[in-house]
């Protein structure tokens, strides 16, 4: 391995951005790297935690810190609605506001506007849509995209693109990609401040030629790093993976792959195999909220009887501060009673688990071990506990 | 003063349990003082935070001891309910299963069940009520009480009493006191762990003959502190001062004096200048909750739009975590987008003004300031921010 150890300056546009590939696993794609940003680094393979509306639901700034996360997810579509971008900058900042102090990066909104189905019309110029909270009329087409994001100052901000459903035709998943790739042209050329990193990402569905295509144009125009987008969207997870396999290695490798949107740890380990850096889902966090939490042992679902009396910690081979200081009986009282409390601790653990996963993936890699880490994760998966029968 | 200076050492029956009273101020009847359990010492007069169903809402206990709180209060119909004081003895006791290390004071249940309304019966053995969770038959009489309190383990138990609506009449008052006094004689008797304290409560309505034989009876049973009972229960603030003002000077001087469910900053300010050592209420976590916040400045209701641009902490003159590192703008956006991180940075501050409001008054106290003080509080109050006009 030539990179083994030796760390590659990449160039960057971007005072303060950098990407370094440190090591690549010798049996596979996996790649250890750390991104550089103007509020600090990041280790990669990394999971950013989502702060849909300028909080990491339930956590302080320093809990979701000193759980492991080195950046944070910030929704632009929400934070545009509330509080407003133009709010934000005259605060100083969506770092100054949310009080977090180290990187984040700002989706487009994109996706979310894709989510509002009938209350979304897409053209060429862009995305109009109505407000999910109060029916209002918006218009964000890529040129504001930029605006916003450079309003917000997060670290590293996405291209405005289309998210195509699956399953999709050719023929419109390519129109998509097409306007998609113009989007990502305008945003390019849209972007102002030198001081936050563009992401492009990736389109094109299911199909093949597109998908190659749209990656091609992608690195012509020349971002900061890449997203395979347009997954997790109801797609076979056979799917998801065929295509994260398949166009990973498409991917510049002097610069940071994502994948946006995912997910389940065991998509994160095999992904990490194929040569994705970077993951964010809202699933860790959201769960933990619905009681569904995340164990050495497989799934626990707390609110389930059998927990009533279990005054052993949720997770014993975890290190956090829910393990370190409470019983799986008094987790579920909380749930069950409705206690703010509750949704804390549970989401406390669920962040750590994926950032202790997170660290595993790196130390593996680092190892030259991911190949035998991924099969003895899939074999602890298929063998979790008495949820998962 | 002859206790200047000089702590006393008053004689406990309890193992462990202790008060300490250390000064008594020159012009008021207000006193400094300490009481000791076996999970640490309290300093008086002291805000106990209410954690209902086995948390304070919303924070965890070392976010709870940090503010400053020595001693919470849990609430024995709730846990009696849920989880059930059978499975909290099982895991060890409350303390224990909420990873509070501090005193906890248990109330009796008699206050909740009171509320139930409709709900209940009470006869001479005892209370005859349906569960406001499922609408299922329960019975708690005096011994049932301490049996329940026994199995939380708490530092300081809390006598069955019947709560008098407000207002009653003398005769129904009158049936109603004799009631309580017997109950307390059957909770002292049915007592067993002399670890645990037990204090009486004082009924009588705002009826004075009842009031002070009702004072008289609890002192020649003999409880390890008393508190006045039946109050804030509808009665005009004035009656509560009143009462307060006529009959805290009636309980034992060496023992700690308690008023229940009290309550809004300006009456216990005017409670600690007639003597009382301890208060509990809702109240500072219950508005933090809906919103309402208690500054140096007055009032502040997060929610109004005045507060949409005010990059301004909620209060320049707190030292809490929230006003730290958040801004008024920053609370509101949580509060209206219904963060939960929201009303974690709300209950901090809320919790902090009260503790920060003891230590002020034990402060005034130890330097034989307290009318002045008192004096100046309800000045400051008077000319309170924008939304107290």
């Amino acid at each position: 391995m030539d990179t083994k150890d030796r760390p590659q300056k990449q160039g960057s546009v971007n005072s303060g951005f950098d990407f370094r590939l440190l090591h690549k696993d010798l049996e596979s794609e996996a790649r250890l790297g750390k991104i550089m940003t103007p509020h600090g680094e990041v280790d990669t393979p990394v999971f950013m935690p989502v702060g849909t509306q300028g909080t990491v639901k339930g956590l302080t700034p320093e809990m979701v810190s000193d759980l492991g996360a080195q950046i944070v997810l910030g929704n632009t579509y929400h934070l545009y609605l509330r509080p407003g971008h133009e709010l934000i900058r005259t605060l100083g900042g969506l770092h100054k506001f949310m009080n977090w102090q180290h990187p984040i990066l700002t989706d487009s909104g994109g996706f979310q506007i894709y989510s509002l189905g009938a209350l979304r019309k897409i053209t060429e110029e862009g995305a109009s849509f109505q407000s999910h909270i109060d029916g209002s009329s918006h218009f964000i087409g890529p040129e504001i995209c930029m605006e916003i994001q450079e309003a917000l100052g997060s670290d590293i901000m996405m291209c405005l693109d289309e998210c195509v459903s699956y399953p999709a035709e050719f023929d419109y998943a390519e129109k998509s990609l097409d306007m998609t790739l113009r989007w990502a042209r305008r945003c390019s050329a849209a972007k102002k401040n030198d001081c936050q990193a563009l992401f492009g990402i990736s389109q094109g569905g299911v199909y093949e030629t597109l998908r190659r295509r749209g990656i091609e144009e992608l690195i012509d125009i020349g971002f900061d790093g890449y997203a395979l987008g347009g997954l997790s969207v109801g797609e076979p997870k056979e799917v998801m993976r065929d295509i994260t396999a398949a166009f990973t290695p498409l991917l510049p490798e002097e610069k940071p792959r994502y994948l946006m949107g995912v997910g389940f740890p065991e998509d994160i380990v095999e992904s990490v195999y194929h040569g994705i850096d970077m993951f964010d889902c809202v699933m860790p966090t959201r769960n933990a909220r619905n009681g569904m939490l995340f164990t050495s042992d497989g799934k626990v679902v707390i609110r389930n009887a059998r927990y009533r009396e279990d005054d052993s910690p949720l997770d014993s081979e975890c290190d956090c501060y829910t393990c370190r200081n409470y019983s799986r009986a008094y987790l579920r009282h909380l749930f069950v009673a409705g206690e703010i409390l509750g949704l804390v601790l549970n989401t406390i653990h669920n962040i750590r688990y994926f950032m202790n996963l997170m660290k595993e993936i790196r130390d593996a890699i680092r190892n030259d071990n991911y190949k035998t880490f991924r099969k003895d994760f899939m074999f602890r998966l298929s063998y979790a506990g008495p949820e998962n029968n």
